[in-house]
């Protein structure tokens, strides 16, 4: 222990020396790749290389005489532990009295003063902000410089995975149509150069996919657009002959991924350029808005055209996507019956449960990959919306209480994600009254019919009306958008009843995709979290407008275990048999296993 | 008729002659007040006068060889007729192909031309788009001659009416606390001097009350507010001696109205100047703009605070209010037992029922006006919303179908605002499904339990819902802020599933009523509206946050003839029943008529 405190000085020590070599007088590592992906790869972590904390959300200022980590609620304990005996200050975010970051180096840094980061790992959005708080004491950036890269002498390699193409067929719409679309956007906006750096963009409109985020079937990117080019930087050790093909057939230039820095200093603006602050960093932000300025070109930031695109999906993918859809739903069916089965009478734990329901989807037909770290999480663990048990801390599944599952899986067409909480022995009443209100909150939304022009922030309440009525809120938004072999969180799209600035309030619209997952979060006591994915579809048009309305894409049991009748009423329990009917229907030709099968009929009777 | 169409002629040509003389190519003359009020009074029919169109919203352009006027659906086929004959073009509004006012006058005028209107009847908002789209031709602007003056030699006189005073006691808060507060929000908005132009805010303010406008009991007035003065313009024959001894004892400046114009362009700003450019004439703003450029202070055009003040009732306004509303339902109670009495038995017209209940609200202690015009509508004519039964156009109410009825009346204590469909014999199975709907969602609404934060925007959808499922829409808001005893609109909070740009979603507030009015209108059919107005209070406060709800304000029975319980939950019948219970204990101790109480208890019997 002592050892380690000492490495984290003995870095700070080399770190502050290079700090000093370059001029630099505070320096600050946040916890981001290029493309503010939801992971970092172990490239990424200077962060915790240079102060000891492993967190997921960490930023670490140092300067010669201090250094100070800012984290969230969630972490407090932990980085106290890990930072003790290091000399990193604690800051507790959003405490009373604790002050920002951009609050600590503008009451700390003086006229004259740099402040260095790596301006590739810090979003456009924050290092703007950070300018215009800094301004008053001119105080001077300097972001081309990442500084653990010269201290960080075994830095694992950037995450290097070979990039693979989908076929038209799969994709319904092939890249050379969506150029088309893209270049659209581009003229409506008055723009002729694009800088697109969010990954699942550039995948789904290449129709590539790699293996570099965690989760996230994406490959490291940056795409410029023009009306007559598309550059793509990828690693060239990702390349593979099929790719180089399929690039070359397509008009794809290919560059390395290392040289988009150089490239980037040296491109010529011929015209107005279109990008996206919240999906850009900082580093590509200043070097185009400093461009287009002195070449006398208009900077147009507005949301990536790209995302809308994305989010609708078309019918080819919403086909694969249903079809996807039941294998999954099947495949936590039978998980949900095995749990049933086998809770408390076989040894079982939170991670051993998730590894089988793993292994489970592993064996589906086109599985990729997790579409995110599977939750599983047992009695009151389910009250923290975050938990992740590992294989050394995770609780043993007894024979009481409920497990909550929160899993997905990318697939050869799909990404999937759903949550049930599982009913493992005795419960009480009012978990029970809880449960039965977050089942009449999904299925309130589900069933929602609505009109046009409705965003997230319309139906938010259908989901949250039966918990409000029992004075419970869950701290978070009802649901996400749904990337299509992507990422298990896209937007524009997504329901919620408050708007925090920078989020999005998208309309609703025919092809979407989006979660729909009300909780409940009792503190040292219990969690239940129920999500179905549900596809937006048109309804009738008349005089009144055009209504749409949803159907559900997942179709997995809810514990009747759970269901206090009584608290339901009619239109209540119809919507729950209703939805149980066809779960029944379409899930069990699916399974092979009879007892399952037999299981499922009980599971999905009508009550 | 055909001298009627001669007068207008030779008004327009006397127009001319007029703008010739002042240098004015063309000539606008809006529909409004100078303070933007709902209602415009007879001085300020210019646009009649010069085109004899008299529909409550038209434009009129007029250059030296064309005039037209711009009107909405409403008064297609109405401005047709009157236009007839008169050499004026119609310009239907939102009509495929019709120009706006800007397109056309954009289009039309040439570099140099100068526009010419009444600077004080032409909202900042207008004026200043015109401004905008007009600057590329470098077009004048002159908006400080009302040439209708010179033309209109019999031009009604402005309203003028005697201002009162209303004691603190009424009010429960004096003008002087009122003013600390205004005068903190201009300090928190770093402004010395603000301008106020709105009428209901100036007197919310000043706890003065006037007659200028119809319904609305407000005087014609602007206030300038400084961090040392306050000065009120009024029309000096309103001021009685009560009002001039309170504003002496105050410390509130008495001004002229007429002066206005000169004051302020004699005004000498010594600060930073607050206004809200939503409330202020396009005169005022220029002014205000100019004057502080020239001077090199800041302008913050910001929502009125007084808006935000008004809207939160304090506990006396509430309490005034409570008893208000409770003595206006049992008025419209006994009007409801009278019309189902006697309609289809004795000669009854909606203009004489309107009557009727006008004549009720009479006579209840502390009546002072109508707070909008009784809406009194048959049958189909209830389909439309914003129908007026005269005396001279109006329906025989038969035997069949049913009466919407929306009224209100402003009296010592309160403003109310009250709609109920009232069946007068058979209807249709269609008709009551509409009508339950109808009712489910209105007492869905107001029986929402919500966070603080919440907007009309998130609660509208509970309103809407029970239409929505049946694919139909009301093509409104489903409610409105309403003053004490003041405007029957008001804002900042409105209930409303979209809003468009100058819409303001507030967030639900304890304190602020507003109005739950969801409908059906089915062209040449039926109509159908339930309004309770309700108030927001404070509920459960928990580590989830405030919990807020609703409280009715209004107490009158909902027709059980066409309500169907096979439309309904449990649930919304339990609502029902609790309502019309709350609706007997509350409302039969005031009615006097033991025939009409009697009928009360059946309207109000469980379901």
């Amino acid at each position: 222990m002592e050892t380690e405190k000492k490495i984290i000085k003995n870095r700070l020590t080399q770190l502050r020396k290079k700090m000093k070599e370059n001029g630099i007088d505070y320096y600050m590592i946040p916890t981001s790749d290029f493309h503010n992906s939801e992971y970092a790869a172990d490239y990424f972590k200077a962060r915790e290389y240079f102060c000891g904390f492993d967190g997921s959300n960490g930023t670490l200022v140092v300067s010669a005489d201090e250094a100070g980590l800012w984290t969230d609620g969630r972490y407090f304990i932990q980085a106290e532990n890990q930072l003790k005996g290091t000399g990193v200050t604690l800051y507790r975010m959003l405490d009373a009295g604790v002050p920002t970051i951009e609050e600590y180096l503008d009451s700390q840094m003086e006229q004259g003063n740099v402040l260095g980061f790596d301006g590739r790992v810090v979003s456009a959005v924050i290092g703007d902000s950070l300018a215009k708080k800094l301004k008053k004491t001119k105080t001077e950036f300097k972001i081309d410089k990442d500084l653990a890269q010269e201290v960080w002498s075994d830095r694992p390699k950037l995450p290097c995975h070979d990039i693979y193409v989908l076929s038209d067929e799969l994709c319904g719409k092939s890249f050379k149509e969506k150029l088309v679309d893209v270049r659209k956007a581009m003229e409506e906006n008055d723009t002729s150069i694009y800088f697109l750096s969010k990954l699942d963009d550039i995948m789904w409109l290449t129709n590539l996919r790699g293996n570099d985020v965690e989760c996230n079937p994406v490959a490291l990117s940056y795409a410029i657009i023009t009306n007559d080019m598309f550059i793509l930087f990828v690693q060239k050790e990702e390349v593979t002959d099929e790719v180089r093909a399929y690039c070359e057939s397509n008009g794809i230039v290919l560059k390395d991924y290392e040289e988009y820095a150089e490239y980037m200093s040296e491109f010529v603006f011929t015209g107005n350029v279109l990008f996206d602050k919240r999906n850009t960093n900082y580093f590509t932000y200043k070097l185009i808005t400093d461009k287009a300025e002195s070449a006398g070109f208009k900077t147009v930031n507005i949301k990536d055209p790209t995302e809308l695109m994305k989010a609708i999906k078309n019918d080819t993918e919403l086909k694969n996507i249903r079809e996807v859809y039941l294998r999954d739903s099947a495949a936590l069916t039978e998980f949900i019956y095995w749990v049933k089965e086998n809770a408390g009478k076989v040894p079982m734990t939170e991670y051993s449960a998730a590894c089988k329901l793993d292994s489970m989807r592993a064996q589906l037909p086109g599985f990729i990959e997790l579409s995110f770290p599977t939750i599983s999480a047992y009695k009151a663990n389910a009250a923290m919306m975050h938990y992740e048990a590992t294989e050394d801390n995770c609780a043993e599944i007894g024979k009481d209480g409920m497990l909550l599952v929160d899993s997905g899986g990318t697939y050869m067409g799909g990404t999937t994600d759903v949550t049930r909480t599982i009913v493992i022995g005795e419960i009480s009443d009012e978990i029970k009254h809880h449960y039965t209100a977050t089942v009449i909150g999904m299925l309130q939304l589900a069933n929602a019919n609505f009109l046009e022009g409705c965003t997230g922030k319309n139906v938010d309440i259908l989901a949250r009306q039966p918990l409000w009525d029992l004075d419970i809120d869950y701290k978070c938004g009802t649901g996400h958008g749904i990337g299509y072999m992507l990422n298990v969180h896209e937007g524009p799209q997504n329901i919620r009843w408050r708007f925090v600035p920078g989020q999005n309030e998208a309309p609703l619209a025919p092809g979407m995709i989006v979660s729909d997952e009300p909780g409940v979060y009792i503190q040292d006591s219990h969690g239940i979290r129920i999500e179905n994915i549900i596809e937006v579809v048109k309804g009738n048009l008349n005089g009144d407008g055009q209504f749409l309305h949803f159907e559900h894409l997942t179709y997995v049991p809810i514990d009747l275990d759970a269901i206090d009748t009584k608290y339901m009423q009619p239109k209540d329990i119809k919507a729950l048999n209703d939805y149980h009917k066809k779960v029944y229907e379409k899930v069990s030709p699916l399974i092979q296993d009879e007892n399952a099968k037999k299981w499922l009929k009980e599971a999905t009777r009508e009550i």
